[in-house]
């Protein structure tokens, strides 16, 4: 569960840049989007920041604790539209010396979004 | 993937509260371990902090952007267990008005947990 400062514009940008699908949607009694997304079969949260309940943005800690990792067919293809689509790189794709081409990018939320496959002609494990 | 402050200390909690089972673990050339756990069928790894590469624990960072969600058969016991091993409470495990029998708690590491199921006759979505 990614919690943002603004989940209408995130949940916006994972439908974007990653072709999410939003499964459910419902505000909680006190204001806060809590949605359900899901990247192919991965499903995830997203919800609207809280401090009371310690639900806290990437913006107001100044960083992240956690990072996504996507396992795609195409990486170069999906960072390059991730970034397009308002992210930006924490670093770049390339081919990494633990046998992934990867890259990393930070959404317009603050989260950090690993990208990548693996070399060779390894398939993803999951 | 969470970023903790001491991975060696973090995984044996995982695997002491939730019964975790370690899928690999490797020592990065910078000397930061990164382990890949799995409970049950889902899996995460575990990374030691490494400030330059923007992996932060959230023991540096005053808190965590992102929560960890477990769907169980008995949150009740879980949860206990869990904070027997050292977590601490967020929220007391109860009957939740979203339809879910659900506690959370931080583990040593600064993690947050949600242990749950849903209520009534529903099984798990997934």
């Amino acid at each position: 569960m990614l919690t943002v400062k603004d989940a209408t514009t995130a949940i916006d940008y994972y439908k974007r840049a990653f072709s999410a699908g939003e499964v459910s949607r419902f505000v909680t009694p006190t204001g806060q989007v809590v949605a359900e997304l899901a990247i192919e079969d991965e499903h995830f949260f997203v919800v609207d920041e809280n401090r009371a309940a310690q639900n806290v943005s990437p913006s107001s800690l100044g960083g992240t604790t956690v990072r996504m990792s996507l396992l795609v067919g195409d990486p170069d293809a999906v960072m390059e539209h991730a970034i397009a689509e308002g992210g930006t790189t924490v670093f770049p794709i390339a081919d990494q010396p633990y046998g992934m081409r990867q890259g990393r990018i930070a959404d317009p939320s603050g989260h950090h979004w690993l990208i990548g496959k693996p070399l060779g002609n390894g398939l993803p494990s999951r």
